[in-house]
């Protein structure tokens, strides 16, 4: 059975033959290995190009800004992992990552989408600001979150995303996506009528896209970032155990609210 | 119901308040955001400690090197699963992972392991060469394969490993893992009859540990450059798909012979 | 940091003591191990209340319907995944469930989406088949799939779907659901000029739906179904192992079609 | 780059045309679907034949014995997942089973295999006590733990091994294998000095195994179980969530212990 597309059959990012290895064109071992940073590698994996100084120094802002803050859900998911199933790394690694999805870490996308739509207004005539006020006032009118924008613990603002925006400025990348977001940060308490201050989801895209990396790769910088946690937590579970507290804590905290027979007495969880 | 260790109770990779996010330790944005690497980073966040100048130079090449390899069936699970299953890159990258297992890139951490015990029997009294001996003639009378050592494409050495002793030797990180991983190459044709050229599974262990990154995170490595190559081939296969070609392609090489009424014919897989 | 809403702190699935885990409010036990079928299990478990002599016979129908469709890309991703990895099974059954995504298994549940409308609309005071050709007409105008209908290798009916339908015939079991389906197959070809067959992604919700199946748990009928397959495959994975063949076809059947130095030639992949 | 084994390429478990999907050779729609229950495709799917009503009802007693246990460390990373990532249902059940290993419902298949190690030895001219007391000689010899004996919670017995084994009375499936569970369970208090019931693990593989199910797909029993759990506990996550309540208790419950500046006093977690 044939399901979907199948005319195009090729891919552009490596080939090899006994005497090398070419990723994006680049002898890896010649030219690469020893000789580029893993983020230039990362560039280049996905871009096709290695970056520049600028580019390299943004995406790595960028990685080191997201890849650990404490013992989040999939933090949780994958140490729990881990200790269940010790014979099986990858399975936790994997386990963690799957957790990493649309109301965590993928809210980058969404607010690259926000912003890439408010830039490509603002190109047509607009001022960035109008472009932001009328696409804010349609998620409103939709009733939608607007992505990248508030936070449960830092109110005033996200330290991760001002530091971003400094790096980029620092390094000379800042363009027309941070332009977008700090509008939108703008005239979101004008339409809301309560400050909602940008977040590292906003801030993430903002500096990515203003440094040429691809919009629709901006999901696999939070996965890439995330697995470097991961690997830190779970080696810590391997020497220093938590995965069974975790769980006893979680289950301590929920009660049976189903059927029972009369006199049923749950024993301690 | 308690299951497992319930004692410790404490984790010592980060923490925050509402002011700053510690990571090992270190104020997250005023001294580590667009101030260290990615691979700095992950350093940190693995040991515990800032890696010098020479351990990032070591853990870079090593990620670089192992990052990507073609259409291996890791990659081909991730481009299929993202084809089938588009709303959920984070499931994709997970599927990859998943293959990264003790066939495939797993062998680096046992290798680790056979470098271990290599370098501990050298410290008793005995030459790494002796050492060496011992432990691969052990491994052989239990019939278990060497790991580290043979490639089916790369005969003769496999480029990855060379370069990557090479790396280490240029930043001055090569010590006595390095020396096992060598001193088992010279005494296998010895004791198996036939050359067995380093691979990259025995140079990634002898220079990571050569350069003080722990044992017990080995994995973690592979796992980590694989995310990299994962997220590049899934940007493609957004863009470029080839899943369901893949998918259709490896249908057709097998062939049914189990039962079937008489006179079936299947139809073109 | 807290995420998302605490207040609601229970479940109502299971509970236990020394004595006995309650499943529902049953003793598990003395009430079901021995008594009942898993398919009455899984009735049990997710709505709260054994299931009727019917209700099982279509939920059966369903799962047995559709474990199994040969060598689909989840079948290959976990084939691969276990020949990687054999030293962790539920990691590659966890791979085979990740491509049962939006594009393959997961149109059931927007099939029922759409049937579930469907019917509401009808309830106030309209025929099925106007509610249906109103509910066509807008997916056709959103430019949206109809979900359920057309299928690349059934072109006249997909027999599973014919089934499904005369199993909830047999059992007593077809109500409004089944109706709205076949309202909708009525008016496809009015409306987009050309037959599109129900496809079993819409008989599964109409017969589930109309016996009483919940909407919510649509999605997990597929995964349940899909996992008996995929333990099934990897048993014969271990046994008659294809995962590298199949590896080895996909990659052979894609160009390299980036850059490369003047003269490279690539390998045999 | 071929890996692995190439010569061997065929699947006896399904083909198709455009006319009939065959599954195990039998017409899926003509003869299976509306006619067998899931649980008799399961085995069907898993050893090629359909099972005897004996068969069957050891496979729906053991499913029905393991799918369900509370909140269990695999349920909870599940929910979490989903409560962080609720467009991709099957990420969270693949979450919940990668922890489904060797530790919790692994051990299965390890106590499958000391049972069908004690059932070989018994037929060598030895008694069935002589040949346990031999092998869990060997295995606290060794330091191994004997799998699928002792419980946290049922120190006396397991209720769930203790119906396992009657069930297989009633249907009159008893055999060589609970011979063996039974003899281990005699010999272990003698070789221990403690007594240790035979728990679920070592029940299932000794009433599966008299049935004739294959040894080597024991471990998918439980995933196949649990995955019926896990799309009831997503059921409620949808419905009623608890993920981010889990995740809070599970924070909550851990310090940090690591480094800090003088006077950092860490936010409720």
């Amino acid at each position: 059975m044939k399901i979907g597309r199948q005319t195009h059959r090729a891919s552009a990012i490596s080939t090899s033959n006994e005497a090398a290895i070419l990723v994006r064109g680049h002898d890896l071992c010649e030219e690469l290995v020893g000789r580029i940073s893993f983020t230039d590698h990362v560039w280049l994996l996905v871009t096709g190009e290695l970056p520049s100084e600028a580019q390299r120094r943004v995406l790595d802002a960028v990685l080191v800004a997201i890849a650990e803050h404490g013992l989040v859900p999939s933090v949780q998911a994958a140490r729990m992992t881990l200790a269940a199933a010790p014979e099986a790394l990858q399975g936790a690694v994997a386990a963690g990552l799957l957790g990493c999805g649309s109301v965590i870490l993928g809210a980058s996308e969404d607010a690259g989408r926000l912003l890439h739509e408010t830039v490509t207004r603002a190109e047509s005539n607009k001022s960035m600001r109008a472009a932001a006020s009328e696409i804010v006032g349609e998620y409103r009118a939709a009733q939608r979150a607007i992505p990248g924008y508030g936070h449960p613990l830092h109110k005033d603002y996200d330290p991760r995303a001002r530091r971003l925006l400094a790096v980029a400025s620092e390094v000379g990348a800042r363009g027309r996506y941070t332009e977008a977001a700090q509008a939108i940060a703008l005239v979101l308490p004008e339409i809301t009528g309560k400050p909602l201050a940008m977040n590292v989801s906003a801030a993430i895209p903002a500096t990515l896209l203003d440094a040429g990396y691809p919009l629709l790769a901006l999901r696999g910088a939070p996965l890439l970032a995330r697995t470097a946690s991961l690997i830190a937590h779970l080696l810590e579970e391997r020497t220093r155990p938590i995965g069974f507290v975790l769980s006893h804590a979680g289950a301590a905290a929920i009660d049976y609210d189903g059927r029972k027979p009369e006199g049923f007495v749950a024993s301690d969880q």
